[in-house]
């Protein structure tokens, strides 16, 4: 449905996997790292049914780019941190990747477009497949996957959804509904934030327990979830539409003129901005913008994302009238 | 000058005289009252070498058109109150007009586009002059003309000068100018705000007194302290463009987006933004708005003027709605 695919910008199944007869990564030697990243590189790139996959030294990557991984959701800041010892394994398309060494030896990360989680868990399983033929992963047969953390045994699944939600968020019933979301084990997070302090009316939720139900017994919990909370971001815009139409034209289109026109603007102001032009454009009020990626464009003034693709150092100030500059460009095109 | 027509918006002379063997306006009877108007009317009127003008009764006009002649500075809010006894004589083009009933019996004022106290100065005498051939005016050879207000004694002259000082008040300098202009014996006021408030950076200054000096030493004192004024405002635009170029231009592109945009916009805010294109225009930041009168527009968005040019009654929220459309076709014209 169409709806999902406005409000549902990602869905994400991780895997947390560990390997027998090795510490967990906090633990282990050096030489202990070393050894998992080559033999996890080695069962997946040497497995012809798997996609190619580049290897990425954490140790080897300038802080700029292991941010812009960061930000992008691909890679956490404690691998980023970890620099002696943690790597990744990148697809291609950045949709699969396999984080080494982070919290547990292996993360399997699958992401996809919209609401997918099925597909996701169908990708993820294979590369866990493939991995298991050649390595030893730690497995009780009570409990499940053996993981770094205690809340991640079981399944070793978390599965996560990212969702925009401006109309729940502008009406201020975007706290209430995450409250009670938290009650029913599920996390909610906002994006790009700090703790649960969101940019872009981003929120981003997933399943607290990985432990005592089956993987597909979890992403339908989430996806029952996601699905009330897209019927309430829709029946919130549809009640924008009928009582509030001139004064979120006038916000939606102030947001257009801003991003069309200004001279320098930060990430918080421009992801909010963004935001309000998406929701526009979803509603009817904004036309001429469908051919737009706004939820790319969300991730693309992110400070990392801006400076990567720029030339040299920015000053903070260099990079919000970088910012604006690109984000004027990208609405013209 | 360039300067001088972007910073001296309009220049006006409004003359104050009274007929002998009447009372004041506020002190005479209705039939005097009609009888000024009439003699007044026909005094103008069958001159051959005058303009044409219309006679406007303020019991005739409605309470919108008469807060359009005040918002176009053509009648006082005074005269406009003045409803059985006040009326207007003005000239097609709009800027000569007599004001009859209002303190005085008669107020004749000119007005011209940018610094132009001198030809104003002139077209006011020719009026004066062409009145006083068929009316008996009130003069003494001690005091000068006699006016219902001891301030207005002596030329009756009232010399003012209408200044946009974006720079000066932007860069918060205007207060202290003002304070020390207003020690030379020189009045300040904001324009259509209350008191001193100043609506869009605009600023009227004209002389305080108007007994003990010709009409020549006054407007010379005037265009005195306009050239200082004018002098500071280029001053401070030289030096925003110099140390704060970036931060002016975001501002002003910023402006320009919220008034190509917006859905609702209030007078306050309208005059604000059209005053910080019109600097941008200026400081050559904006380019491509060349031919539009900007200082028109800041008087257009005044809500009577915008009531004047709809059909029908309008709310105020519909009022804001009308004033981001208006001002939306203008820029696109």
């Amino acid at each position: 449905m169409d709806n999902e695919k406005e409000i549902v910008m990602t869905s994400r199944i991780r895997l947390a996997r560990n390997l027998k007869n090795y510490k967990f990564p906090m633990k282990m030697t050096c030489e202990e790292a070393v050894r998992i990243i080559n033999d996890t590189n080695e069962a997946l790139n040497n497995d012809s049914s798997s996609l190619n996959y580049r290897l990425l030294y954490m140790k080897d990557l300038s802080d700029i780019n292991k941010n812009v991984l960061i930000e992008k959701h691909l890679i956490s800041p404690a691998l980023a941190e970890s620099k002696d010892r943690g790597a990744l394994l990148l697809s291609i398309d950045e949709n699969n990747s396999i984080m080494i060494n982070e919290e547990d030896h292996i993360r399997i990360q699958t992401l996809g477009t919209g609401m997918c989680l099925n597909e996701c868990w169908e990708k993820s399983t294979k590369i866990d497949d493939v991995l298991e033929e050649k390595l030893d992963f730690a497995f009780d047969r009570e409990l499940g996957y053996i993981t770094s953390c205690p809340t991640n045994i079981g399944t070793g699944m978390r599965a996560s959804v990212m969702l925009h939600l401006p109309a729940l968020s502008i009406t201020n019933q975007i706290d209430k509904l995450l409250y009670s979301i938290s009650q029913l084990g599920v996390a909610v997070r906002g994006v790009y934030g700090e703790g649960t302090k969101s940019m872009g009316h981003l929120y981003q939720i997933s399943n607290q327990g990985t432990l005592g139900a089956s993987e597909d017994k979890l992403i339908e919990k989430i996806s029952q979830i996601v699905v009330q909370i897209i019927q309430k971001e829709k029946a919130t815009r549809d009640l924008l539409i009928k009582n509030n139409k001139d004064e979120i034209s006038d916000e939606i289109y102030r947001a257009l003129g801003l991003l069309s026109y200004a001279r320098s603007m930060s990430t918080d102001e421009a992801m909010k901005l963004i935001s309000y032009v998406k929701l526009g454009r979803e509603i009817g009020i904004v036309e001429g913008l469908k051919n737009k990626n706004l939820y790319d464009l969300m991730i693309k003034v992110q400070p990392n994302n801006l400076i990567a693709n720029s030339k040299g150092e920015l000053t903070v100030k260099e990079r919000d009238m970088k910012r604006a500059e690109f984000i004027r460009n990208k609405l013209q095109d």
